[in-house]
């Protein structure tokens, strides 16, 4: 018979039990900080109606996102982000939810582009919003749980870029910008960390304006936040000031917030304060990113939903957290492997198994008599620290033999005590 | 602006938070247990080739399945179960994997159907599989496994009904039944759970069996499983009676089993022993099933994987603990509400929601000044059981007022006694 390949697509990925393990290490680090803050888990269909997905994108929409029609004529595509499924969600469900409604979702998304070098066009989005409140306090609580995410996940150098939309607005309104070219501007002044400031004076010139390099010294922020609050004191600072009021109260350190006036963030989707995480010493740019964005829902009803919220990126922050080498010590779940010496030890081997259950240690058996040296070296495979041996000799003396995998250590102990070493030592990692 | 209707897919689902609560309860307790018996997790993608999805299935599996072609002429389809991925991830990855392999799967997988009511088109399916072994100690664990799921769950009354295709097909041959009509009696005998006695018989008639009557006795089970063994004693039982005594062994208590010499299990998939787990006293029947195969990656490549593994009805099991009454009592994440009294005590109440945190207490402020009753409103909404007042009564006295939602008392007591009084009662609680 011919053999299908066992391929995947291009861009997605299959997860081996040591990378399912990386990844739940870190997503559960995550959604504890999350619930810390009272954030409750929501999930959205993957396929949806393709109107509630493709909205205002339009063709580009149409052409970057996995769609189709099925044979009943519907036409169907899968999320490209978590921010429109939500939005649809909170216009389908509102009634039903406490506002100010804060929730974290966690769920894949897809991209139908042609994957480049480490593009993914199927991977998890990490983001938390808050909706129905244009208060403040959103905006330093979104600051106090970054911070407590990175520091969580072993982060020691970060910085939380913080800016507004608004002020960005009024700065280049002062310049005698034209509004409809603003965004044009912003676009160019947010490449800023990935091209230097000569290109970007450039690109500024090439959009037609002579004063280029006025307006690049007018974005930039000065060396400290105080500093930057003096050179923008002639704008209207009151939400920045409000805001970093709120982040001391909150007990968000100062030293991981930075206010960067030429901080943009491309889309024009946001309408307040700006966020962008930068994580410092790494190649990868761009941990998290967010901001307050008026009217969520207008694509889908008429209720008038402000909110606030960040995407954390998970894919970066797994490969910056990899580069740190944070996964080295990382194990699969189980702790103890119990051999099969032979066939006339396979009922022991079950008992001892059934025991060690109950004692509520993770472990497992392997699952028929064979060489000791492959049983070993199964455990080894699994990255299993303890093998239990019972041979003839343990079984006429009631003892077991234990395998420290690490050391290549052996010992051997009455049965009897078996669960209470291996409970002992577990209590003891801990 | 016109709206897009804010609506999903019939057979998908919006989880609220409440939804959630109740969904990652069962999930974590199910991946508890798998846990303890040394399965690891995997993920396989969503978007997949077609051929390694529909393979074998053709015209009938293409209808039944979202399946499309991509702009650039590819032909994807997602996954309509978790063995078909995991076929396909075991051909690609064995190499790397530790064998015998067993892991747990929790993933999302999509039907086509015309959704009848409660038919879902997209749903979590939750399976766990042993390969690369034909050893009945891994038909144990599995016993074992589902054993204390479903005690974990909570559920008193089930059964584990088991039995052997090899032995089936044994019992029909005895009875002059040719091979190739064995696929479709077994189907009809599948139905005795659903139709009675009488058309079971009546549908084997249909056949061509004038023995309809015969052939039905033949494959009933006695009352007993040693009565069953007695009944069936002329048959090949080795394999059952191994099955038997390794579950006893491993601590499998005998009333959870139940040898059924009817049970076939519709699909021509199993070449072994065979489960189906029943919920006693629930209208939703089967809630897990599974047995053993051969050659599970056949379809990919020529490395012969024997296995033995089992679906648990993850949405079914949702409905039945659902019945039973089973989340009452479930609560969201946030434990305490931090209110603000007006504009002037902001500054405090960030401060306590920042003391709370660091106590590790799992709390919410609530994001701007508002009246005090619409915050109440707000937490019982949430289902909050603390709520925190500092207004400018508490604030001057240095004292916080703690409201019980439950009952509805409230108490005043010193700012500096909150976390300690907090903490205790979620040490008392737990």
């Amino acid at each position: 018979m011919n053999k299908i390949a066992p391929t995947i697509l291009q861009g997605t990925r299959d997860f081996l039990p040591i990378d399912m393990a990386k990844r739940n290490l870190v997503m559960n680090k995550i959604k504890k900080v999350f619930e810390k803050f009272g954030y409750d888990p929501i999930e959205t269909p993957v396929i949806c109606p393709a109107e509630t997905i493709l909205g205002k994108y339009g063709d580009e929409g149409e052409r970057l996102t996995y769609n189709f029609e099925t044979s009943g004529g519907r036409k169907i595509a899968l999320p490209f982000d978590l921010t429109v499924p939500f939005a649809r969600y909170v216009a389908a469900n509102y009634r039903d939810l406490p506002i100010p409604f804060k929730r974290y979702q966690i769920q894949r998304v897809w991209r139908a582009e042609r994957p480049q070098k480490g593009r993914l066009r199927e991977f998890y989005q990490c983001d938390i919003d808050i909706i129905g409140t244009k208060n403040l306090v959103s905006e330093s609580e979104i600051a106090r749980i970054i911070v407590k995410v990175f520091k969580e996940l072993g982060f020691k150098d970060f910085v939380i870029k913080f800016n507004s939309r608004r002020l960005i607005n009024e700065i280049l309104r002062s310049l005698g910008i034209a509004e409809e070219k603003f965004i044009d501007v912003i676009r160019v002044v947010d490449k800023l960390d990935k091209i230097d400031k000569e290109n970007v004076i450039e690109e500024i010139k090439k959009l037609g304006f002579d004063n280029a390099e006025d307006i690049f010294d007018a974005v930039l922020p000065a060396e400290s936040i105080e500093k930057t609050l003096e050179k923008f004191s002639k704008y209207d600072l009151k939400e920045i000031k409000e805001f970093i009021k709120n982040c001391e109260d909150l007990g968000v350190p100062k030293k991981y917030l930075e206010f960067d006036t030429s901080l943009a963030r491309g889309l024009d989707y946001y309408t307040g304060l700006i966020f962008e995480v930068i994580g410092k010493g790494t190649s990868l740019g761009t941990l998290c990113a967010g901001g307050r964005y008026d009217n969520l829902c207008s694509l889908f009803c008429n209720e008038d939903f402000s909110g606030v919220g960040v995407s954390f990126g998970f894919e970066r922050i797994m490969l910056v957290l990899e580069q740190m080498g944070s996964f080295e010590n990382v194990k699969l779940n189980s702790k103890v492997l119990i051999t099969i010496f032979d066939e006339n030890s396979v009922a022991s081997s079950l008992k001892t198994y059934s025991e060690l259950i109950d004692a509520g240690i993770n472990c497992e058996i392997y699952f028929q008599p064979d060489k000791l040296k492959k049983q070993f070296q199964f455990a080894d495979k699994k990255r299993i620290p303890f093998v239990i041996i019972r041979g003839p000799d343990e079984m006429k003396d009631e003892t077991v033999t234990i395998k420290l995998m690490e050391s290549g250590k052996q010992k051997t102990i009455p049965s009897k005590q078996l669960t209470s070493y291996l409970t002992e030592y577990y209590e003891t990692e801990k």
